[in-house]
């Protein structure tokens, strides 16, 4: 089931094939050495999000190049992907509740080192009970909820009785907190995001003193990611930020500004789908290659890049409608497209092409793609 | 890059891993065998969309049991897969125009009956210089836009000077018409629905016609999908009708009514999202591991089958949030999602599961998931 790849190393980039995710290399190295240089001057650790490019040669790239300590994932089929690929730092950010899932972990902690999250006593037992038959170690970073309203006890005690009963319990090791405000991520509006945040590390900086007072001390204080890092970042709570999107951004973590109403960091887009016109019948318009197999639209149609004549209308199953008032497009004519949301995006593709300077230089397989169990 | 299934055959239906897509065999053999007698029963054939559920197995099945004369697909690679596969007669219902892909084409139809459709000149000839160069021949359809607003030339002279070239290429035979209003299919309303298709099947009876007059007569009068067939399949127009999503049904569908105001054919939901809860730290929400990576949203949320106490709220990139205003599910407790929109859904999947008296009886590779070029 792995499919011709659109491109090979060496090729110019007019003769890749469509559709496609191509990475401009140049930008994606800005935005990893943009985002290290912020970690290195504010003492902070990196763990990268994998979950956006399920990509081992990405992640190690922002291990070696941008100095994170590892990576974040969200399924134990991820986690596996990224050991067998190489990597040996893996935090599974996410609940890990089924019988056959917490084998698979407690064994790929044999492997590396292993971290995961829980919002469950019972959980906690299931853990312990399954790393004492693997005969490993599993960190386990309790998950507080602070506001974005999905996984997650309710900070303060519920977080101290979960943090005790996995130091109680053989064959895991409490390494922490996990308190991520996802919701704030993509709010547009700088204050209104900084409000939320600042909500986020209250209630966790709460939870960790009280965690210290009952003698459980947090070695990793994990959460933030693209839309609010800085926040955190500053907060004098958190040591450890979990940014994915950084690194390719997509239409949606455009429109995220910051408070002097720029994109975020200045990050720029480094992913694109590179589509063909395969149809070009009508006048002011023309169909391209790229649609909702292409491609993710839960967060809206994707933005043609660099050009302001056409513009991406609405996708089908595997057509993009692209409205050409100008009548310029032709048959074969490439447009790249930012994807509105590039981690389910990514998902779909099996293939990253890294170019520069019109060639393409690098073909890295999407090592989780589908990776769902 | 291929991961470890999600079942066995033979397991019992409480040990599929999740999230996956589940067949309930005894729903999908239903809709088969439905849509097998419809075409019979009128003397229509049935050339089965194959870009639904991409998969071998299910063609062969729609061939074997539905009497299906062959698919259709939209991309070559997936054309490829599914000749690879053991299919034989197979239409790419789409335009074909970047050089590689036409070499591709060709090559493939050295191997099994290969249809193309084609809406402009340039491409015609394209297409008949890559047949020559492999020997082989590829039959093309004409596209007409119907009122779908997609590919296609106007009905009429323009489908008549399009014929005629393919007619006097070497290395290509002129098939017939394409004719798929596809805008039409999910539109709810009966009567709307038919209002569309009646302007679509007297564009193409004029069509045919014309073309019929010039010497060009069509052997296959292609078009129609699961929201309209009974309709092309009445008009005396049509001789080949594409329908697809029948085979799995979706929530969008179950949305589109017939005249009695009833799903359409009384098609069942056969495909399912199976999904558990793997977080339950809030009375009023449960959190199940199926989000965007496991299903596309773009026609909305999934239903939760055969349950009116919880509701699928959200979909973040691996988490759906289910409304639990009972407090009544429990961590690991499993639910059947219907998928807002089949096709993009399947497309995300490794592994069809086909399930029936509680135990899987097939695993079925998605055999052109991702597919794309």
């Amino acid at each position: 089931m792995a499919h011709t790849s659109p491109a090979t190393v060496g090729m110019p980039v007019e003769e890749i094939d469509t559709p496609c995710l191509v990475v401009d290399l140049d930008a994606f190295e800005r935005n990893v050495d943009k985002l290290g240089r912020y970690m290195r001057d504010h003492g902070l650790r990196h763990r990268a999000h994998a979950k956006t490019h399920k990509s081992a040669d990405i992640a190690k790239v922002q291990i070696e190049r941008g100095g994170a300590c590892g990576v974040c994932c969200q399924k134990v089929g991820e986690a596996e992907a990224l050991v067998e690929a190489g990597l040996r730092d893996v935090l599974v950010s996410n609940q890990v509740v089924a019988p056959k899932k917490i084998a698979r972990l407690a064994a790929l902690a044999t492997r590396a080192r292993v971290l995961v999250c829980v919002d469950d006593l019972g959980n906690v037992d299931d853990l312990s009970a399954a790393a004492v038959e693997a005969g490993s170690t599993l960190e386990c970073l309790v998950e507080i909820d602070v506001g974005a309203g999905r996984c997650g006890v309710a900070p303060g005690e519920a977080a101290v009785a979960l943090a005790r009963r996995i130091a109680d319990r053989p064959g895991l090791a409490f390494a922490g907190l996990q308190a991520y405000q996802g919701r704030a991520q993509h709010v547009r509006d700088h204050g209104e995001r900084r409000a939320l945040i600042q909500t986020a590390i209250d209630e966790t900086k709460r939870t960790v003193a009280l965690l210290e007072a009952e003698g459980l001390p947090c070695a990793i204080v994990a959460g933030a990611g693209t839309g609010s890092f800085e926040m955190e970042g500053a907060s004098g709570v958190y040591n450890e930020l979990q940014c994915g999107s950084y690194v390719f951004m997509d239409a949606d973590y455009q429109r995220v500004r910051d408070s002097g109403d720029r994109p975020i960091s200045e990050f720029e887009n480094s992913l694109f789908i590179l589509t063909a016109v395969m149809s070009k019948a009508k006048p002011d318009i023309a169909i391209c290659d790229a649609g909702l197999k292409a491609q993710s639209v839960d967060s809206g149609m994707p933005l043609v890049f660099g050009r302001s004549d056409v513009e991406y209308l609405k996708a089908s199953d595997e057509h993009g409608v692209i409205a050409d008032p100008g009548n310029v497009l032709r048959l074969n004519d490439r447009l790249r497209l930012i994807p509105g949301h590039c981690d389910p995006t990514v998902n779909v593709h099996d293939w990253l092409v890294g170019v520069r300077d019109g060639r393409v230089e690098a073909l890295w397989p999407v090592t989780a793609r589908g990776a769902l169990l």
